[in-house]
């Protein structure tokens, strides 16, 4: 399989184990030296720095499992990510980056799906033993106005 | 063409003639021994079998096709299916098993358009003659509450 | 890279071109023979001609970004397109043929996000120093009745 494939694969891979709710195979698909930062567009455009979310590393972002894990017991929902195809930025052997477009859908406990986010994933990696593996990954929501508690990952 | 691309093809395929109202031609996507069954999220995750729509051969699904040609004559809409990226999960010699989100939109007789469905297609399957055909559809739908009649296949 | 990869590639960049208000980049996607074409999917079923937009070359193509460059000052949002997987009809030497289904999601500046529109690209190009061009683009909308004034490209 060649890289393309194989990044292809992951990015289908990260959505799907969101919405699994498989959080800690999702930490599997990043590297130890990791950033994972969700920023507003608006914030994006206007270079201001100011994430809604920002962790530096693996051990902030397994935490940030960890604890959804313990205290999340409110704001019950399922995810579904639907990803548009990706957009290959570079492809050098070492390294690799791409955007992909993504929209969120949540659906509670009462079955009343609605639209949650949309907005862009920009991934960079590595590869590490042939796989592709996250290194940088910042999520661009279109809105600033987050309608609920930022619990699960997106 | 390799079989990856050949499965992408039937996944894309898939939800362009269900949009375009070629149903009989969605049938000839099937395999002739084959199953389809729609369940709802909930269901699946508590192991609960009862599905909300299950044909277990390609009989049952041409009856049902059939039968929506004769007595559709309200809910008139017009079907839009967004899907995301494939998951390869199996990809041996003689069958393969895939999953892919997807996002559902209608649009009434209006002309508003909204959101209908979201979930994921599980798709396992053969290849005859060297092309891909659905052996076993498992559609999961995030709702069990579908807003509307499911006329349509999803 | 093979011919459908570099479709793929085309195929994103228009989204996320036209997202990123990248305007003038994605005229450059278009051979300099080329006609852009917005039209309800009523009147595509129902062989009414009649278009939303048409524009049958670039230099209207490129006059209505410039249009668009100097009046706009309302109806300000961002715009995230999520296209589907790509269906491949024609993949002959020269020339090329695809349908992608998309969901086009604005944001506006409260931050409100809601889907604009449903629809399907019916995109036909050809290869200029091996380099996909789009020759024909027929963006397929499912409702007539655009809640707001057609001001990006869709």
């Amino acid at each position: 399989m060649n890289a393309r494939e194989a990044i292809r694969d992951l990015v289908a891979e990260y959505g799907h184990l969101i919405d699994e709710d498989r959080l800690e195979d999702w930490l599997g698909l990043f590297a130890e030296d990791c950033t994972y930062v969700v920023i507003a567009r608006e914030n994006v455009e206007q270079k201001l720095p100011l994430p809604l979310l920002s962790c530096d590393n693996k051990r902030m972002l397994r935490d940030r499992v960890a604890s959804y894990r313990d205290v999340n017991e409110y704001n019950l929902h399922s995810d579904r990510h639907v990803i548009g195809g990706v957009r290959f930025r570079d492809e050098s052997e070492g390294a690799w980056r791409i955007d992909a477009s993504y929209s969120l859908f949540q659906t509670d406990v009462e079955g009343a799906t609605r639209l949650f986010l949309v907005g862009c994933y920009e991934m960079g990696g590595v590869f590490e033993a042939g796989q592709p593996r996250l290194k940088a990954v910042r999520v661009i929501v279109d809105t600033a106005s987050i309608p609920t508690l930022l619990a699960t990952p997106i």
